[in-house]
């Protein structure tokens, strides 16, 4: 292990502490925002972070809130980085930086990777990851799956033994359907008694966010409607006086459910829905090109009715942290926690058939414009979704990885994205550079706004002539024929009738 | 074959005419509505029927329609009793007898067993049945299916063999993608030919009304946006200029798409969309079962979401004549017209998964209550949609068939059905004679509005102590808690926490 942490943000090199001791600066932030109730953040990543200025910036009550995250190579930076007054994260909400400031001037935002901090907090929200260990075929269908509780469960068990007997602990984490009654509940106890402490004041509760990185990150934890539950009523009546001093309930309803299961389940369904709907889509894709029509259209034509109006285009793939994976914690859970002889098929399937996505675009490609041996491919758009920043599981990622094996070289541009983490790579922010040398295809890969402009259908028409393959159904009919007057152009999901 | 048609409206014994000619009485309608544009209405069933009322009320226009059906055992009896003055089918539709006789003062609608008719059509509209031949296992799941177009082949072939060379042919019956390009165009041309007509005067086309059988019926085809093609830019303008004379384009769209094959799978593609939604939730309903949690609470928190809004609830099945085949047309279309490799696999399960939803609905009843053997079991709705009296595929009878096989006595009710002719038998009108005898087990098994009343909730209490099953999530919480006061209740798709 490096025992530094590398800044991708400013290049930096920061040296990572030998000793997991922050006390005296914590000790400092504490008795600078003393009588203040403190909220710990457990983990600083896409959500935990972003909750922790919203937390900072509550409407109705002041808190000191401390983020926690681990002194390791991948983590540490994002702690340093807070400390030295730099938010890290890029995103395109005004909102972030703003939250930021505020709590600066504040001086109510800490972060530290010294576990001692929860002993410290009258809430703890759970923000870590929990992944999903999936294998999978040479086309990228599922074979398999699980779930590794380790660390999901070691970052309880800290939590409890540090924290105070009448803490509310609130996993914001998507987990399995059954975890905080069946894990977290146990370990907070075990550890509690361990301690000497009593077992029952503790409140331990489930809520869920819907966060939507983009210009509206901030207002997407803030203000829109959220699920939360208690493994009691004590604990669910915590959680919501919490949740109505950081969520604003004037725009948005909170719901409570019955059950810590209920709410862990809302949260993986509402995924598996929409993983469903992308994967209905699939093939209708595959036969709307056979029959030689267009699905955009066919699309268009249905949606109008209400019981269809989130019927899904054709795409490349689905992307993201959460529809790649929550159907899969869920139906672990069924199996792994309620002992059902049955996976949730239908969610399960639908996740594979998503992993395909990306292998079913190449193949459409190459039915098309044939074989890329030798050409010079140009990828518009890296990120998984338009307008963000942000490559994990980019389905992006696959169809490179084929065109090149396919044996053709390639040139990635996306305006949000400059290095490409995943695949250690530089990505051109100028279109124009993006289109030297002349490339023999060029893919549309994500809708980003900017590649909806006429400017950048000149910029693609000025190009010398090529094959242009839009896997995102971005153009418009009218700009599909403006290319056609120079290009060869193809859209997934769109036949042409002979 | 008996020689008389059964009306089941009337009780009457209709006798089939020998000979298929009724120039006279055909002659003499047309001579009444002399310089009227002519419609045919090629079969008088769930839509053909409507269709021929709509049309003989156009807004805009004065046309003299022609219903024409079989003069057989199943169906004559609608022709008969339509000139006889009274419409065929039973609806809560006020507009339904009032456009009826308003036909009748104007004279306007006329229903024949005679090929003849065909020859007088300015339009000839084909809504006749096109079924798909289901195999199934014990459990239900579908285990093949096949798709036979001989008999509407030989529909077509009868308009061919009798329609002017300039008539517009628009088939709305629900087709496999591609029937109008492959089958009715060629059967059409053929036609014309043997007869030394020119084939290029024709018009064909292809439209689909979203129907919906209940108080809206009549509106559910005028007043809905409508999509619709034809086989070429002539067809299509005809077909365009006849809809905007019978759908009131004031309130709703007309969608023209670009090809036959386009409208043809924007039909099936609809109701596949709506059957995978109804299949996503039977996993679903096992695992909050399971879960012990209440899963329509949890539809209810996600529904919120725009993009979750037709979420469905759990159920005791999918009926009707729609979902119940529609996505195997079209499977079937994309391998036999289009010579795909791979049928619609996840819309194709979606049927299946539905097809097994009464199985699972039975299972969950014993595993709740235990064996039925030797009890009274009183169904309360068998129809396949609340308020409607329609049990064409209807959910209800797989279950009914279940539960006399577990060794049950069964009763039945429903308000809208008296006679339910799939299983010959009576269904009872009024609640309290459904409850004699004493029933052991009540199952609610279609969500009428009239048994989410309290007078029904008061009539089920009144009852001797009973077990109350809620196969369709009907009752409210407090109704379930006022039940609960006398009566074991479950609820499909509810588990309970213990």
């Amino acid at each position: 292990m490096k025992n530094y942490s590398h800044n991708p943000l400013t290049n930096e090199k920061c040296e990572i502490p030998s000793v997991p001791d922050d006390a005296v600066a914590m000790d400092k932030f504490i008795s600078l925002n003393e009588g203040k109730p403190i909220v710990v953040v457990q983990g600083l990543g896409f959500v935990g972070a972003v909750m922790s200025l919203v937390c900072a910036n509550s409407i109705k009550e002041e808190y000191a809130v401390i983020g926690v995250d681990l002194a390791d190579e991948e983590t540490y930076w994002k702690i340093k980085s807070i400390n030295d007054g730099q938010f890290p994260l890029i995103a395109d909400d005004p909102k972030i930086p703003e939250f930021f400031e505020s709590s600066k001037d504040k001086g109510n935002f800490y972060a530290t990777y010294d576990e001692n901090a929860y002993s410290f907090a009258d809430y703890i929200i759970v923000d870590i990851n929990l992944d999903v260990q999936k294998s999978s075929s040479v086309d990228n269908a599922l074979t398999s799956f699980d779930v590794d509780l380790t660390g999901f469960k070691k970052a309880i068990s800290v939590i409890g033994q540090n924290c105070k007997e009448n803490v509310t602990v609130l996993v914001e984490t998507t987990v399995p359907p059954g975890t905080c009654l069946n894990v977290v509940q146990p370990i907070l106890q075990e550890e509690l008694t361990k301690r000497g402490l009593p077992q029952h004041l503790i409140n331990i509760g489930h809520s869920y966010e819907r966060v939507m990185p983009g210009p509206e990150y901030i207002d997407s934890i803030r203000c829109y409607p959220r699920v939360y539950s208690g493994i009691d009523d004590k604990s669910a009546q915590a959680v919501q006086a919490f949740l109505e001093t950081i969520i604003d309930t004037s725009s948005c309803e909170l719901t409570r459910l019955e059950h810590t299961n209920a709410s862990e389940m809302a949260k993986v369904l509402e995924n598996a829905y929409r993983a469903t709907n992308i994967a209905f889509a699939v093939e209708w894709s595959r036969f709307a090109e056979e029959a030689g029509v267009d699905l955009y259209e066919i699309v268009n034509a249905i949606r109008v009715r209400k019981t269809h109006s989130n019927l899904m285009y054709p795409n490349i793939g689905v992307g993201g942290y959460c529809l790649t994976k929550d159907p899969l914690l869920a139906s672990w859970a069924r199996k792994s926690f309620f002992g059902a002889d049955s996976k949730l098929e239908m969610s399960v399937n639908s996740v594979s058939i998503n992993d395909q996505m990306p292998v079913y675009a190449y193949h459409r490609l190459l039915q098309v414009f044939g074989s890329v041996k030798g050409a010079d491919v140009a990828f518009f758009g890296v990120s998984y979704r338009g307008d963000v920043g942000d490559t994990r599981f980019t389905p992006v990622e696959s169809m490179v990885n084929l065109v090149q094996s396919g044996g053709a070289q390639i040139k990635l541009h996306d305006p949000f994205v400059s290095y490409w983490s995943e695949l250690s790579c530089r990505v051109e922010s100028e279109v124009d550079k993006a289109l030297v040398p002349q490339p023999d295809i060029i893919i549309i890969s994500t809708a980003h706004s900017s590649y909806k402009s006429e400017a950048f259908v000149d910029e693609i028409l000025s190009a010398p002539a090529s094959k242009v393959f839009d896997a995102v159904g971005l153009f418009s009919n009218e700009q599909i024929q403006k290319l056609k007057s120079r290009h060869a152009v193809s859209v997934l999901g769109r036949g042409d009738i002979s």
